[in-house]
């Protein structure tokens, strides 16, 4: 069996220090691909309803995709997946790097890692080999440390690191995976699982290289993608990095400002991708085998020193730290950035959680007793950065943002649940639903809570309405345009079609900017041709939409058991009660009524009941009939 | 727009004789691709539930795809939908030829077709214009007869006409639409249709060519296809014509013999293929643009003077007039089928009325009296021969036949409704559900009545289940083989899956022994190619699989409109309580049970209630929603 697509999954029980290494057979493989597809497989066969998600019980998968390694852009993820203790359903994050592919070339394509280890460990693999090695001497390091001290004890300095940092061992629950301390499997607060199981890090290295089945069809889509590379959706993150589309943001009032009250932000040209280039910008940097370069590297002295070890603000940290809190100061918004990967942050709900507080705090809800003398009001950089280390080190009111705006929420009462903006307890990442409809939808619905990367964006809304973007979501079916604030059946098709598609995607561990439906480098058609080319396998994007599709339906069936139901599937009141303030979407607040005839339309589209559950029938059609047996 | 692709659609008012032309936008035919597809989204709009399938309300639309004209084998189909007047629901029927790619020559991709002319007439087509001409010296002539005077009084050998024979003339319910005397629409009683309408004929003539977006790709294709030809899975029927597969299913015991009594027929030798070859062949013929050359071209002298104008005998033919009687004289079963063609009969329903007709005379529930002197027992080749004369002529019991073994056993009585095989009233093609257990299921759902071109056959009876098909089928994400004789989860989804493929196939009118999912000579993917060659589209196998969806669940609608609940989607009792005689099926019956429970299984994987009416949902994911407004 060629290495490049049916390798070894190793399953690693913590508890009792013993390790296992099994073969699935290629059907296994061509099932799932690979991702958190593959991971539902083992969460929904390994865990019980109910398990405490910080408890040793929690089943934890790391996953590259059948793709992972080979030498094309975009085809270098890792994805985490777990219960989530921010959610108390199932979690899912995905990050980039070197490390998948080095997994891959260690001889893995995942680690399904349970129980809990006596006291601290890192697991360390080369080239086949895995062994547990003591961490008590790592704990409590940040991300930067204590990658350089697993390469110095291992004496190798290309190993890669994917670890969690002091936030995630302190099982804050908005803790992030971090591989090179700057690329973050963020979100549902996958760290705090790993730090719960006294897991430091997972430390890889290898030499051996997948088995490509068909090296000059890759090679001819390598080059297809250097050729076309400059006048492709993703060149502008190249140049200017994922804060790039800031403008267009902006101007379709969809910046979310002040915890959610606003789609625009007037300090918005201070922080966007353009002027990020032009002052902080220290290099560019990329995951294995990308042309992109998407990734920033920063550096600043003043007001606030930013170590280039932790790379760059991404737009989401851009927009959480920033315009959620109207921060405009691109040095303090950088700051917070480097300690969410220094401590093992996501950064999206940690500014969310800061957002939430500064509301809380202009509501009265919140005084300087409580954030012990900071004064925590919108726009003040220095609170935020200061709110931002609290939360890292898990001190002051820190200690409860830590535990998401949600849950913090909760316990401040007093109106405080009001102003938490989240969907299953996860904070919304930085798009506004008001101007992305179809986003509104996805939010509510999405088995993980609030996420961004589980959908296409309404192209309506995008400066990408044009031929191209309309011709590759053809390529899904999706023939007439969708218009922008409404909830026809259209749009609920898009939302649909392209979740299948990105949910496929989470399964092979492409990146989203690379491959996707829409306006990336790569359009679908031809990621159905790299698998081929890779694997051999005579598939289709009629198969990899059903590989999205398992993905999709698993995870729906793991958070049933749950006992989730439709009353999760909800949006906050904010969304349908308070207009948003200025710009394009001044004035525009959802229909809750709308919103609601869309979630029954996209559960029957879905093949789901009236509680979004999977029937035995769409679950049989896609070959799970297993998993319709768990539901009973 | 270019002409390949997006045409025009004739619509033809009989009644008034008012011909208009409709040029729909390139959405139109993106939805539904053509074919019955299209056709379904006329019939769905223009006609209301309980109409009477052979008065003038009945919406008769004859159609082709976007592909069809193009330079490649395959692509030259017709396809036929109206209310179908033998089973009372939707109709189908496809067939061959080269007046499909002549009717896109001529400017027209469909011509939909209402009212009834108040005396005979043909409609003549020729370089975008259209005429309805005077039939009535026509009318009652024999197919060859009426082609020639047409192609004589319009002065042009070249002229293509598509027509009805004198069964269709007397609204027998198995009349057939015809083209070169030979290519029949046969099945659910198109017709008869046809005929109700005073419509004789459609005579086509045209110069122009298709459009082609990427020549270089359709000639690749083309090429690719004449290159392994020879290794392809339908290479064998162009050495022996349809029935070359007799062998093979004689060997499964999935050969029908004595009204399905029997899945082996021990005089299989003198009427297989090969046979043919060696004895009747005098050539063999083709649809436009095809390599395959699969049509066979017979002539006999003795006993029975058989003229070669009317072809020779397909598989089905061959069982239906000979299997299902116990007739293994091949100069009758081609004397049968030169009847069929003359008159305008399906073969198929022709050959089972008349096995039908013998079970009942070996088991008394018919005599001489009722026959007119013929002694109608099985094997007597002299008495099948007289019968399907007969039943082309409406004479005696003939008649009565004429209307389908359905209606007639209804009449007859006295237990003759046991002895009648068929679904919705249109009685069994040639391969035996026992045999082919997805088959027993499709049967069962199949909206047009038992069929075995609407899904593939089960692979594992096949000898084709080599690791070629296999990797084939998995394009339709099919990636685990399935059992022959049970009704698992995984024969379901391949029942499904190929159904929908299918479905497809006659949306775009491509023949399915050249392409398809399983051993034809161009597979799924290359279906894909090929449609983005010649249209220019960015389509998707997933895309295609929808386009299927569309037309299956139109089909679904159509019939729930009128009234179909699941108690129609059954088999004749015969197949669960009569096991089979002889051979590899000896003592084999279905069991009702296990048909039960894959149907509901059928049910809700394809999206469907529990009376199989497809849901809103599933109607709105693929863009019906104004089927579901029909629906209420």
């Amino acid at each position: 069996m060629p290495f490049g697509y049916v390798g070894k999954i190793l399953h690693v029980d913590l508890t009792s220090g013993k390790i296992e290494v099994e073969q699935p057979p290629e059907s296994f493989y061509r099932t799932y691909m690979g991702g958190s597809g593959l991971a539902m497989s083992y969460l929904l066969r390994m865990m019980p309803a109910g398990v405490d998600a910080l408890g040793p019980e929690n089943v934890l998968v790391l996953s590259v995709g059948v793709l992972t390694g080979a030498p094309i852009s975009g085809l270098s993820r890792v994805m985490a997946n777990a219960k989530s203790p921010l959610t108390g359903v199932i979690g899912d994050a995905q990050g980039g790097g070197f490390w998948p592919a080095e997994l891959k070339f260690a001889g893995y394509d995942a680690l399904v890692i349970t129980g809990k280890a006596p006291k601290p460990v890192y697991l360390w693999i080369h080239d086949g080999e895995f062994e547990l090695r003591d961490a008590s001497h790592l704990w409590g390091r940040i991300t930067g440390e204590a990658e350089r001290m697993i390469r110095e004890e291992l004496a190798d300095d290309r190993i890669q690191v994917l670890q969690v940092g002091p936030a995630g061992e302190k099982l804050a629950r908005i803790a992030c995976i971090i591989n090179m301390s700057t690329r973050a499997c963020g979100r549902t607060g996958m760290g705090a699982v790993m730090g719960s199981k006294n897991l430091k890090a997972v430390a890889v290295r290898g030499h051996a290289r997948p088995d490509i089945h068909d090296r000059d069809k890759v090679r001819e889509l390598a080059r297809w993608g250097r050729e076309n590379f400059e006048d492709s959706g993703v060149y502008s993150m190249s140049l200017h990095g994922t804060a790039a589309g800031i403008d267009n943001l902006q101007e379709i009032g969809g910046l979310p400002t002040r915890n959610w009250s606003s789609g625009v932000f007037e300090g918005w040209e201070k922080i966007w991708g353009q002027t990020i280039t032009d002052t902080i910008l220290k290099d560019r940097d990329t995951c294995y085998g990308c042309i992109v370069r998407c990734k920033r590297v920063v550096e600043t002295k003043e007001p606030y020193e930013v170590d280039p070890l932790y790379g760059g603000p991404e737009y989401e940290t851009v927009a959480a730290v920033g315009s959620y809190c109207c921060v405009d100061d691109l040095t303090a918004i950088a700051k917070a950035n480097e300690l969410c990967n220094k401590y093992g942050l996501d950064t999206i709900s940690c500014g969310a959680a800061v957002a939430f507080a500064m509301d809380c705090y202009e509501n009265g809800i919140l005084t300087k007793e409580d954030t012990g003398g900071i004064d925590l009001c919108f726009g003040n950089a220095q609170a935020m950065v200061s709110m931002v280390e609290m939360i890292a080190k898990r001190e002051g009111l820190g200690d409860l943002l830590g535990e998401g705006s949600y849950r913090a929420a909760q316990k401040i009462g007093r109106g405080a649940e009001d102003l938490a903006v989240h969907c299953k307890g996860q904070d919304f990442p930085a798009h506004v639903p008001q101007a992305k409809r179809s986003l509104a939808l996805i939010y509510a619905v999405n088995p993980f809570g609030a996420d961004h990367v589980s959908s296409d964006h309404d192209p309506s809304y995008e400066p990408t309405q044009d031929e191209d973007t309309l011709g590759r979501l053809s390529e899904l079916g999706l023939i007439h345009p969708v218009h922008k604030h409404d909830f026809s059946p259209e749009k609920v098709r898009f939302a649909l079609n392209t979740q299948y598609a990105f949910s496929a995607l989470d399964c092979l561990g492409t990146c989203l900017f690379v491959w996707g439906p829409s306006w990336q480098l790569y359009d679908m058609n031809q990621l159905v041709e790299v698998i081929q080319g890779i694997t051999g396998w005579r598939t289709s994007l009629y198969e990899l939409i059903k590989v999205g599709q398992r993905r999709l339906n698993m995870m729906r069936a793991f958070n049933a058991r749950e006992g989730i139901t439709s009353a999760d599937d909800v949006l906050p009141k904010k969304m349908f009660s308070v207009p948003l303030k200025g710009g394009a979407t001044d004035g525009i607040a959802i229909s809750e009524e709308k919103f609601l005839a869309a979630r029954k339309l996209y559960y029957e589209m879905a093949g789901w009941d009236e509680e979004g559950v999977p029937t035995r029938g769409k679950l049989a059609e896609l070959g799970l009939d297993w998993v319709a047996d768990l539901l009973g």
